[in-house]
């Protein structure tokens, strides 16, 4: 029932934002249609490249969602650069990795706990990812500690950026060699996690890749849409554009991974909500984030990857928690109701900036 | 017949400890009177706990023990917030984190290392306390980052650190009823711990609840006494109060667990051991802490959740050693050795600011 | 062949390295001929070692070479103490152990990855090694943070580094006591790594002396003559000192423990291979470092053990995720390519201080 309403409140949700938006109907509720619309966009666009992916094969198919897996955000960032508004951002790629860390993973270990005693998973894969997170956070932190540190200029501070972002791209490369090809197998999770995530699809070939078209470009246009009211809607209900970014934007640009996440713990398959939850803040530390800071040079903009202070013990403490508690492979209720304060508290402390 | 002792002494110091304060005695010796008297109230405390915990069944006992197991240090700290002393408050509560996990923990590695070759326990605990701790450390930092970046009010620090407080307890609610009734097996180090802490009680039942309100109430005076003398000693020996605080009143407060977790450890108890170290910081770190941030709150004064950088360090590493070295559930001689050089360390340090 | 060569390569780069320095060549060629030279002067200096060690017997032999296997890295660095070189002194320490820990250790997992899928070593050890490298960083991280945050004198400062040093040195002490007596049979590899290491020596027990004392005079000599190229070599290439000294200086006096891991780890011993690298990290951060501190006092100078911030976050993620990596006792061509970036990303950043 749910599901056949999906298209049409997507349909009836975009007309209206793009009405609101056009015909100025107000801040508010522009912001609000454009992020009722994006919620759906995001989804099609997830269940699209799963199909495709489906069609392409499990190894092409992989890479397809490795690649496009945080399209709506990526899209989002780029309308974002454009507006050369890099703080929100850096904050909306701070919301998204500790979104995922905190409330997707959390949400789910919670759900799926209340149900079962201990999810266990791939023990192999949450150390490899522990590992991998580490780099991610080694490799924002270290610029920023230099820069913040000592005396290095815009212009080095930019350069150290490209640098430390084609090492990122680098290494995101060699993990999908590594975790697709050469050692798919010590990090297999013994189930389909393939078929777990879109059991059958639901278009035909032709169908997908014309839906990948349309929700990609309804995100582009919404996106944009959604860029113009921000400050307006942070200025209405006086919260800062940090909270904004980290909180609100994230929040509704993982909907979708968020709520497979959860549905999957529920079934008991907490492998796969794990590798979509860590899998998806990787991909955005990883490859998103770098990136970025070479689409920005597309546009004629130079933004670098440092980020705040406080956005980093964000990041960090999130990478640290999460990695403590899945390190282990297996979760259970009490530690899905850790990470979520771990985001309340962090929710909190930047409501408060 | 240390046994037998221990109770004349603790009136015999109690009454002395009562007349120095009242007939001014001079501030050592007050110092020095109090604080033997402390160190035994605080035991007789621990065992009148243990003794109601036991007639009251496992679970109602167990959560006494969780709740008043830190009673002294609650008592003391209650008594320095009245005063105002904010900051030796913070420093106890620090010493008595770092105290544990490094002093408590790694002399009774030690001791039982010298004894057996290897010491193990339940390694699922052990990750759980370590994300537990974890969480601990989040909370106390995240609000001190935020507070020391940006630009926040003394009311929203306030405000930030009431909200922290009720997530650690609430968080704290959450394990009580995750390791004694949910998970209870899972974390179970198979020996009857409360077997071991208790053997049997010493005295009957309406004896026990009587010493319970005893003990309560002389620590309660004593707290008092102690607190004013603390500042005359410090300045006497030249010790800064945060020394004071972290190490000698940590220290005097924490005795009675410290030898009762040596001799299980001797014993070959490492399990039991280890819940007694841990589980006092944890208790401090997620109830005590919280918790005397509403009492101040009940004297009409305002005591924030912002530790200093140097305290935070202190924990931070405490964590992180401790964590490493009991999370693959044993322990042997070297690893308490190492555990007492960081408190070494942090000991020098402190003494130097 | 190339072993053949390898004795009157030393000679023809000592003799030209001393015509050089004495004759004055210019600053470009002697600190290329006197590289050169310390490369191979340290590779002999390290079989020479080994040797000694082998007729000594496998205890004292292994004290042997725990206390001397970084013996040119500590001859470098009494040089630099004795120029007053304080800071080229700790960034050479600093880049000796990132280097180990990256550089070493990610080359030989990278290595044997390629041809092993995965190469396993003893996980005891892997767990003692991190609790020790996380000593280490304490032992830096806690003075720097008090120094840094604190009103400290530099009295107070150099009374905290040498307890802190002592501290070290009695730990290290304890390292040793533990690993090769109470409990050298828990962290044993299952294979002899004494003769995975020397093989069977190439001298006998009077010309294996006799090499130990030439070797160390050599490595003396041209310690010297380096040293007095730094400054205008750095200039002329537009590096910092602190490049020079934590990047070139640490990868030449490290080229021989580098060559000799990823041999091991090609012939799959790759837990002798971790040895090497994280064994000399471990001496470097211990031992060295601090013996260094009380040599600065045999020469009536004063350095300290407080690391700049830059350098400590260097050493502090290259612990975190050198543990990270080993700890499961295993590793495989993903995790030495992770170290290598991490190496990378350092160098960068370094680089344009």
């Amino acid at each position: 029932m749910l599901k056949r309403l999906f298209f049409p409140l997507l349909i009836v949700t975009f007309v209206l934002s793009a009405l609101s938006h056009y015909m100025h109907w107000g801040s508010e509720i522009e912001f609000v249609l454009a992020g009722l619309a994006i919620l759906f966009a995001a989804g099609l666009l997830g269940k699209a490249t799963e199909s495709v992916a489906h069609y392409a094969g499990q190894r092409i198919g992989g890479l397809l969602n490795a690649t496009f897996g945080n399209a709506a955000e990526l899209i989002i960032a780029i309308f974002l650069i454009k507006e050369g508004l890099f703080d929100i951002v850096k904050a909306s790629l701070t919301g998204a990795i500790i979104g995922n860390l905190l409330l997707v993973l959390g949400a789910s270990a919670l759900a799926g706990g209340l149900k079962f005693k201990e999810q266990k998973f791939n023990v192999h894969l949450a150390g490899q990812n522990a590992s991998l997170m580490l780099l991610g956070i080694i490799a924002l932190f270290i610029p920023a500690i230099f820069v913040k540190t000592e005396k290095i200029s815009q212009q080095e501070t930019m350069s150290i950026s490209i640098v430390v972002a084609a090492f990122l791209i680098f290494a995101y490369i060699g993990w999908l060699v590594y975790s697709m090809f050469t050692h798919k197998d010590l990090l297999d999770d013994h189930v389909d996690t393939q078929a777990d995530h879109g059991e059958s699809p639901a278009w035909s070939r032709g169908t997908s890749i014309l839906m990948l078209i349309v929700a990609t470009v309804m995100v582009a246009f919404i996106s944009e849409w959604l860029v113009h009211t921000l400050d307006t809607f942070s200025a209405r209900f006086g919260l800062s554009e940090l909270f904004v970014g980290a909180f609100v934007v994230a929040i509704v640009g993982n909907a979708a991974e968020h709520s497979a996440a959860v549905m999957l713990a529920l079934k008991n398959k907490m492998g796969a909500a794990v590798e979509i939850a860590v899998g998806s803040s990787l991909q955005i530390a990883l490859f998103v984030a770098p990136v970025l800071v070479f689409v920005s040079l597309l546009f004629g903009k130079e933004m670098d990857l440092i980020f705040t202070t406080i956005e980093l013990a964000a990041i960090g403490v999130s990478v640290l928690i999460a990695t403590s508690i899945s390190r282990d492979g297996a979760t259970t209720w009490f530690e899905g109701k850790l990470l979520l304060i771990v985001y309340a508290i962090l929710g909190v402390s930047f409501y408060f900036v």
